[in-house]
């Protein structure tokens, strides 16, 4: 290795060339713009945290998973392998002084130090959107509406996703009435979240591991094969909040336009243990992929770090599955759509005028790429049809002397005139 | 420390609240804004990068400055101090299979470990332009138009900062024709560079250091005290190429629209050693502030890491001294034009009107910044007038019973009816 420096990232980390930076910019495009819509206000913080904060909210697999190092003075710091508790610290730092409920949105880098498998790398960027210090289910109305915008943003038919819901608190309930007591829940939800992706062998082992005996094991899957949220109501008491929650969000769904994106699904149980209602996860339809987003209602995020109870529902969706999930439904080389004018010049003496017309068209608002270079026209215009401009302008002699050129649609190969600048 | 946790960023990073944010997204609107007109593409690379690299380019100053640790492999990595090494590594990897001249544009964090003085981080932001693989001093005319048209999309008035802008290669002539030999220019450049921020005294030092002798140093205050491009050119060749091509430089700015925004100082040399013809710094008019941006033509980019000789043109523009000129200038509160429509209501029976309104006024294109619980009018319309809206709707149940509602603009008072959905 000496002497020879490698081109290669570092393990694990991805280099974004402009071909990859112009799907990163739809899908943060779509995310910021959504955002916006639903009037939430962006937040950011450094990719640095405090190891301490960090390792106080993460469980034991995420904890090892952090990047962590001491600085110059032997302070314990860490890349962040999520932005939630950054939100918290950020959030109980000002309890005092922040109007509730907030809506807060990022877009933030995350490192995990895992096992490279396919698809994944070490970092990755999520969006977040939280809604804190609200109990009413609009809350997750708000959010989930946001994260649908999105997605149709990006330019994705409605027919490629759904989210499914379910709910925590229903679970709970529905395990009740099942006589599973309360102390088995949480191993039980870690199990239910694995149903699928292991063999329902396993799954019953984990169950027994938690301490369920057959019976409790067999209603468990009873449970499972639920189908709809009447099928889940008919198991619990008629007055279920859970269930009224469920069906008033499904109705608000209705009145802001996304309610046939959404479907109960008893299986979405999220790994994470702090969620308490309502949980989330968006998959394709054709599900080739992993969960696009996910998220829910959670209640205990402040108190963790010492902060007061607050109520909250909050969204993570990744770049990388939603990226994978665009190019296959779009096309690889559907990034963006094509914009701007090609700006050249056949000889040197025809360089001023191609500056000159650069800068005019750039006062009226568009973007243009001007050739540093003299070309010849058939190189000129390869490199307009390669580039992401939808139009071109080559002044060549004749057109100095006229005093405009010809702007060629480079899609339709339709021209126009356009002056020259003085 | 044990059991209560600091609800403060670790030393030296900034936590960006929706009113910091605000600001940063006014200077990065105009960053991107200001690229994607000019034709520049974007890329981006993991603030994580191998610590090699890193440490091959940057000087023992830089060096001594980055935060670097090894991962759960005994990797060494680092965050980067800077940009440049990582486009220098990207540009390397495919130098056979990218088509130059590449217009390059990134906004990148970047970490330095320094000691904690006012105003200092310990990370910040850079807008990196670069043109690679251009001698044409059209690069450095497309570079510096670009940002000026940042700083103008910014809200700045022209009035309110110049680019200084000088050439290294007229400075070796310069030492040259003064008798100063080229294996001195290095260390003159460095002391030259404090001109200004030290005590004529020590810059004589420093020169003394540098094996300059009496006649060389008064030769080098002579140089330092030449006014404007014509006094630099009676000193140098009639035909100095480095005069030529600065005087090409203003003369193409003045048909790109940003001449009157240059002026000439020989003063400017740039800390780097890398830069070898034109380079610039833009500062405020009335001298309150650090250097906005910088940059200029370095040909020595790849060569440091084993890549072919390549001319390149770059500029960094960081994201604090601008931040805080733009406050200085249009006040703290200027951050953002009020936006949007904030729609609340007065009863839960309205809260159904509400969200049917907002989800009309998103699909319409409006963003909305949607209440969540029910308010007394004086409440709703407090805050509404400390949100970032625009316009307020507030629904009571006259309202519904008609069917539409007022939509108040509340920086004039009018009032206008807008129809709730059905």
């Amino acid at each position: 290795m000496a002497g020879q420096i490698s081109f290669e990232p570092p393990r694990g980390m991805r280099d974004f060339y402009p071909e990859d930076m112009a799907w990163r910019n739809r899908v943060f495009d779509a995310f910021r713009a959504a955002a916006d819509a639903a009037g939430f206000e962006p937040y950011d913080a450094c990719v640095v945290e405090n190891y301490d904060l960090l390792a106080r909210k993460a469980g034991e697999e995420v904890g090892n998973q952090i990047y962590h190092f001491f600085d110059k003075s032997e302070r314990h710091i860490a890349l962040r392998p999520e932005m939630t508790p950054t939100l918290a610290r950020m959030v109980a730092q000002r309890q005092g002084s922040l109007s509730f409920p907030l809506k807060w949105t990022a877009i933030a880098q995350c490192f995990r130090y895992e096992r490279m498998t396919k698809g994944r790398k070490r970092e990755h960027y999520q969006w977040n959107m939280d809604i804190i210090g609200e109990e009413s289910v609009l809350a997750e109305v708000e959010v989930l509406g946001a994260a649908c915008d999105a997605l149709r943003r990006m330019g994705l038919s409605d027919a490629d996703w759904r989210v499914h819901v379910s709910s925590r608190a229903l679970l709970a309930e529905l395990l009740a009435a099942s006589g599973i007591p309360e102390d088995r829940h949480a191993s039980v939800f870690l199990a239910l979240d694995k149903r699928g992706k292991i063999p329902d062998e396993e799954i019953k082992y984990i169950l027994q591991q938690g301490g369920l005996d057959d019976a409790g094991i067999a209603k468990t899957f009873e449970l499972l094969d639920v189908k709809g949220l009447d099928g889940a109501a008919a198991l619990v008491a008629s007055d279920s909040p859970a269930v009224a929650r469920l069906r008033e969000l499904f109705r608000l769904a209705g009145l802001a336009g996304f309610a046939d994106q959404l479907l109960f699904d008893i299986a979405v149980i999220r790994g994470l243990s702090y969620y308490t209602g309502i949980v989330f996860e968006c998959f394709d339809t054709a599900g080739e992929f992993r969960a696009i987003f996910g998220g829910g209602r959670y209640d205990s995020l402040l108190t963790t770090i010492g902060g007061a109870p607050t109520p909250a529902v909050g969204l993570g969706f990744g770049d990388v599955v939603v990226t994978e999930l665009l190019k296959a439904r779009l096309g690889a080389d559907a990034a963006q759509a094509k914009k701007g004018v090609y700006v050249g010049f056949m000889f040197p003496e025809q360089r001023d005028a191609a500056l000159a017309l650069a800068a005019k068209l750039r006062a009226a608002g568009e973007c243009v790429n001007l050739a540093l270079r003299k070309q010849k026209p058939k190189q000129f215009f390869a490199h307009a049809g390669a580039s992401s401009c939808a139009k071109a302008v080559f002044i060549g002699p004749d057109d100095v002397a006229a005093g405009q050129a010809k702007m060629k649609d480079l899609a339709t190969r339709e021209e126009t005139s356009v002056a020259l600048a003085t």
